[in-house]
């Protein structure tokens, strides 16, 4: 669009700067510094109004969210967050909206002092592309392939709140008003975990985020790692909201398949149980013991009685 | 979408592989490894369906052109590409469409051999973001802001061919249908000019490419190194179709002031002149002198005989 360089310099100009940023934006391209003796670790992820996002999701949050889910990603490799590329596609330039998203981007931006370093602003359907650029001590980064029998599997935070956030704005369940409150902040504002997946970087045997829910997500680690797991569901890390409401009918299927939770599902041997207990007092997030990688492939759901749980009668078979 | 991984797969497993990919797609992110004593130039761009490209545009064609405005953005900085990720929106997963874009990705990634290291697909109306990401060595890159009084002004290749293309796709001029294919192609198949940036590195003093148009993306250049150019209208580097529409009535706006060339257009000392002429026999375009730097800010076109050329009874006041 015409006033593209316009838009761009007005709400995109008081992001956090970094020494490594060479040249920002406004050449054809910018000009960065990698840190010596480390790898880079590079991401991208889409986000479209009414896939990604409720269509009536304020801009701030689409602002936050956008940048969430890519910082998400790097914390998944243990990363130091440095720089992303912003690529936005706008029906109509309004000042208002590009204000709030902007500020939410920034937010975000500034509390882990990562660089905006280049962009690109377009008319049509509303649609926000980021890419971000992260660091790692070369050869260090966590992959999801490195689990082994015996590793303990943990979780960051709570599980099921996003899902239940996205049942709530479409009307699918009635939550009291700070319980909805809750769970829609943690659909719209997820926090990436990244200083969890910083921490985590000497620990983690393998690592990923949980954004198609916590089965799925866990079934990735257990596909690249070629092993299975047993997994506790009575010890799933829940917020008061989804406890009262799941356990009541012993129902496990928000916080198994319900994505968008950005937590982070890691496995390290049980050598590490001491110091990821004293990273966890420095965090602020918890981290939640659930289970066991096993050399006998898939992923067995176990009730407290050690009976095996069923996730089939929710309609989710993609693991037994 | 649920086959979004089946899709990457399917359709984008067979690009050029690089040693510096520690790890590509698969993982939350891919680890790449930096060259040393190298910055990196990172850029990233948008093309929607009839925004960027004409709807009726071959999928071939936008996979090829979707990747060479990146290529284009970072010849413009002197660098050499390494990699690239690819945010694809699409409407639906049409396996031909899917097959054919990924071939004109795939035919120009190997061309340069760029390592595709990242993606996401997302169901939305086509629109396709890719971020790319090269090298030069530490503290080289071509900037928009070098450029100094006395330096000459060259352009690649030829100018107004994208733009004659456009207008006939759009039935606003008719063309011989030799000319029509030869600026359509100039349209949807622009070459990055590489081999031209990278062999520039060393002379350039400021670079860009030309997207926006010759008169606006010069016009850059001028003002971030806070200069101005007399160019020599009739040095104007023109195709033949472009030649004889354009020269019989005196009118330069195409060539001057229509976008979507993806020429480089740069400034370099008058020292450097055998040097260029020397890299110009290697390069398979031709690198034509068109002008000079001035001290005095602002853009005169000039004619042969000396006579000011006034760009503005096209319509465009972006410069006098």
């Amino acid at each position: 669009m015409s006033n593209e360089f316009d838009i761009i310099k007005k709400y995109f100009s008081e992001f956090p700067q970094r020494s490594d940023v060479i040249l920002g934006v406004g050449d054809d391209a910018a000009i960065l510094q990698p840190p010596k003796g480390h790898d880079l670790v590079i991401t991208t992820d889409t986000l479209i109004s009414g896939v990604h996002f409720p269509e009536q999701t304020s801009a701030e949050s689409i602002g936050h969210k956008s940048l969430a889910v890519n910082l998400s990603d790097l914390a998944a490799m243990g990363a130091k967050p440095l720089w992303f590329t912003l690529a936005l596609t706008l029906p109509e330039a309004d000042s208002e909206w590009l204000s709030d998203f902007s500020q939410g981007l920034k937010n975000l931006a500034a509390r882990y002092q990562v660089a905006l370093v280049g962009g690109d602003t377009t008319r049509g359907p509303l649609s926000i592309t980021i890419q971000a650029c992260g660091s790692v001590p070369e050869g260090r980064a966590v992959r999801r392939s490195g689990a082994s029998p015996g590793d303990d599997i943990y979780v960051t935070g709570t599980l099921g709140d996003a899902g239940f956030g996205l049942a709530s704005v479409q009307g699918k369940i009635k939550l009291s008003d700070a319980d909805r409150i809750f769970c829609e902040r943690k659909l719209n504002h997820p926090e990436p975990r990244v200083s969890a997946g910083m921490g985590l970087l000497t620990l983690a045997t393998a690592m990923i985020d949980c954004s198609d829910g916590f089965a799925a997500d866990l079934g990735h680690i257990l596909e690249q790692s070629k092993n299975g797991a047993e997994v506790q569901i009575k010890k799933l890390p829940l917020s008061t909201p989804v406890k009262n409401a799941l356990e009541k009918q012993n129902d496990y299927s928000f916080p198994l398949a319900a994505g968008d939770d950005f937590e982070l599902i890691f496995t390290a041997s049980p050598e590490s149980r001491n110091e990821i207990a004293a990273l966890e007092d420095v965090l602020d997030c918890s981290i939640t013991w659930v289970g066991k990688i096993t050399q006998k492939p898939g992923l067995l759901l176990r009730e407290k009685s050690g009976e095996l749980y069923n996730l089939k009668k929710t309609g989710y078979q993609h693991f037994e």
